[in-house]
């Protein structure tokens, strides 16, 4: 590999970046836990420094919360704007906060005191994500020290809030508005699927869920006088939790399926390809069987395909022994996972319908909508996730296969907020435990997540195709 | 109705009997706060010393509790067994335990603190039930006034724990043994429909309850990750849920109608004839429709038919908003009404094949049941409930209708462990806020109810075919 860019620079300093990171590491950046606080705020000033000594300008730690005042988490900025107005801008993303490290007791070491060992690193936040953002700062560096300069302007924001659910980040993103203005988002949060089976995700579901609360009688009825003939709250909710799919798998709401588009023969084909052991699937999960969509593959169902979930149903007594009542109320929450194009509004309105029919007359119900978050696609024949594909190829040896993610995270806020597509180089793999205990990462994905993404600054340099219009810029 | 035997002594001591009740009621008995443990304790005294003036014999105030070591609430019991060995022996049935208050903020006064206006008593206890264990001590006292002696040997038992469920009865009647031996139980702790339209009681369902644990996945899974493709616990419980009953109302479960007995003609036409107000109904139960089994009035779906409610259901996450969560685990518990001649026994074994066939493999189930009481009918055509139509048709002038209790009480144990038929006098009203802020009594059916008990007496004395063989005694 060594026609390639930063093959040269990375060799003289795996030692170094390796020892930051592990600096790094040690930081407890928890977001979810308030006594952290000052930990995520050491992490965003150590990410700052990195920035800096990346070659990176305007660094700043900017606070977050209602109008950025400072009761959120810290995020991270800096920048490379020496492409110039015409050439094209791409925003990194990643964040330095970390899950929290419960189970303490199903770690091998302390969470916050990196090892290696076989080329493996563990520590909590290791690959989600501070080893990905290193691996981007890293690459811009190597960039400017080889070329004197890169080929794109770069613009990097790094969130302290991804695992606590970004409360404060659409709010950033507007108060910095054009300061994080782009042609192009690329993200370093996620996974392949294997060292030698190269992947990158070109979607990521949207979320709508709804809190459906019934009521059947004024108060619990006694079930010997009553039961038998009054209706059951329950046994309401029930009902509609199961006429949620058809015997088939499919969602039942009318219309839901509407606006789903089908992959493009290039998708499925590389979505087919993903190997697929259902075994081990079946383990990783704790399942004892799949269920789902008939007649679609579990990576389908799990990524290109809606689905509805019930999240939690709540009806009666829950106490130990048994209760003679009939309960009065009930509260059903689900949550629906979009796919393009389907739109939050548009679900919400059919949903709304469903269960309008499908409740008894004569029953109160109030159906509540939590969130809304659009699915993000970027087609496989979009030109960057071409550049990208191309990046990957030369140092992986073998061209990526499309990856649909089922979640639903910052990247959509991202690419609604800055109207930019959204691409995805991402370098953890399926073991590597994020969210759970003895979270690793294995170097030899870091060192070559290196060498791609420098191998994509210049892949992206030769897209002009890919500059938007914008003021003060005529556009391609 | 001055041919009636305890008319001119009711004339005599009206209002030195609603001055004992009224003391009686200012003893708050509360057997569900262990802070009235010492109330309930003065009130099986209170009780104890009715019984004496009453001309019982042998009274005594009993502990309950493991082998009767005194941590239940003390039940009372009294005899008159002067009509000797070979006359027929009724143990009558009462609880001197009340109700708890809540919602204090709703009773137009204190609870206990009586009072009466136009002809109406109010507060705790007075129908339930209290009232109804004076009105049959009183029918004691006036006949042995009337007439020396009483025309059957009479045993008062008057439980201190019928408002928790009486967890320590059947242990006590264990312990009682021979003492409580009785051709013929009869409970006073039930409603008539109303004073113009006096009926009986003649049958309470039996129940069986279900607790169905599920488990889908070793823990709740990420919605986004696994949505659509593992199984969810909670909908495998909704489905569950929702296959309990057939579009018909009928429940699912194979062989649960088997031995269930269809109503005589004569109790289907007496059932029948129960008046029935819809809409009343429906303001009592605080509903917006009927349900249930179709083809069925509401008063055999609530009395002669069995059914299948849902007491709870509990899976994934209940708090405010959302969690993008696949619950891994879901409760369901369930109580089933069982009616003659259906045993809890073959119900258990019905619904554990029903529930296997129903979860699909690779969910773990467990079922527990949680108690049994099989149901209790006596035949209308039986010679109790045609001794008991006759006293009340005396009084009230018009022959009971034959009611069907739902509910499932300490009678079906009296009627296990004396192995004797139960019959039901009693004289509250639907309105009379049973276990309810206001309760009531209406006097006037309290002083027909001390007529009824009179007459009653009068005529199981002259039914020789209801005294059974047993030891020492031939049988007729």
């Amino acid at each position: 590999m060594d026609e390639l860019l930063l093959s040269g620079y990375l060799d003289g300093c795996r030692d170094e970046l390796l020892a930051t990171l592990v600096d790094w590491l040690r930081i407890p950046s928890v977001s979810a836990d308030p006594a952290h606080a000052s930990d995520v705020a050491r992490s965003a000033e150590f990410c700052a420094g990195l920035m800096r000594d990346a070659g990176l300008t305007n660094v700043s730690v900017l606070p977050t919360g209602p109008g950025g005042d400072g009761t959120g988490a810290p995020a991270v900025y800096g920048e490379w704007l020496g492409a110039g107005p015409q050439a094209l801008t791409v925003l990194v993303y990643g964040h330095h906060d970390v899950q929290p490290v419960d189970p303490l007791d199903e770690w091998e070491g302390p969470p916050f005191s990196p090892t290696v060992s076989n080329g493996v690193l563990r520590a909590r936040g290791c690959s989600d994500d501070k080893g990905q953002v290193l691996m981007q700062l890293a690459a811009v560096r190597g960039v400017l020290e080889r070329l004197g300069g890169l080929p794109v302007n770069v613009k990097v924001l790094v969130e302290g809030e991804e695992e606590v659910g970004s409360p404060h980040f659409e709010d950033l993103l507007a108060r910095l508005g054009e300061r994080v203005a782009c042609d192009l988002v690329v993200v370093s949060d996620t996974t392949m699927v294997a060292p030698d089976v190269p992947s990158t995700t070109v979607g990521m579901r949207g979320l709508v869920a709804f809190d459906i609360s019934l009521r059947t009688a004024r108060s619990d009825l006694h079930s010997g006088i009553w039961g038998g003939t009054v209706p059951n709250a329950a046994l309401v909710a029930a009902r509609l939790a199961a006429a949620l799919h058809d015997d088939r798998g499919r969602v039942s709401i009318d219309g839901f399926y509407d606006d789903v588009r089908e992959l493009s023969p290039e998708e499925a084909g590389s979505l087919a390809a993903l190997p697929f052991d259902e075994r081990a699937f079946l383990d990783k999960a704790g399942v004892g069987y799949l269920t789902g969509e008939a007649g679609r593959s579990a990576y389908e169902r799990t990524g290109s395909r809606p689905t509805a979930e019930v999240v939690g149903l709540h009806s009666g007594y829950g106490g130990p022994g048994t209760k003679t009542i009939v309960p009065a109320t009930a509260n059903l929450k689900l949550a629906l996972r979009l796919v393009p194009d389907q739109q939050p509004g548009a679900v919400e309105q059919a949903f709304r319908a469903w269960v309008a029919e499908h409740v008894p007359r004569g029953v109160e119900v109030v159906v509540q909508r939590h969130g809304g978050v659009a699915p993000l696609v970027t087609p496989v024949e979009h030109p960057s996730v071409r550049a990208l594909s191309r990046a990957i190829e030369k140092v992986w040896g073998t061209a990526p296969l499309f990856e649909r993610s089922g979640g639903s995270g910052p990247e959509e806020a991202l690419a609604r907020a800055l109207g930019a597509p959204v691409i995805f180089l991402g370098v953890a793999l399926p073991e590597d435990n994020f969210h759970a205990p003895n979270e690793r990462l294995d170097l030899s994905q870091l060192w070559r997540g290196v060498l791609a993404a420098g191998e994509l600054l210049v892949e992206l340099g030769a897209q002009e195709g890919l500059v938007r219009a914008r003021p003060g810029h005529p556009g391609p």
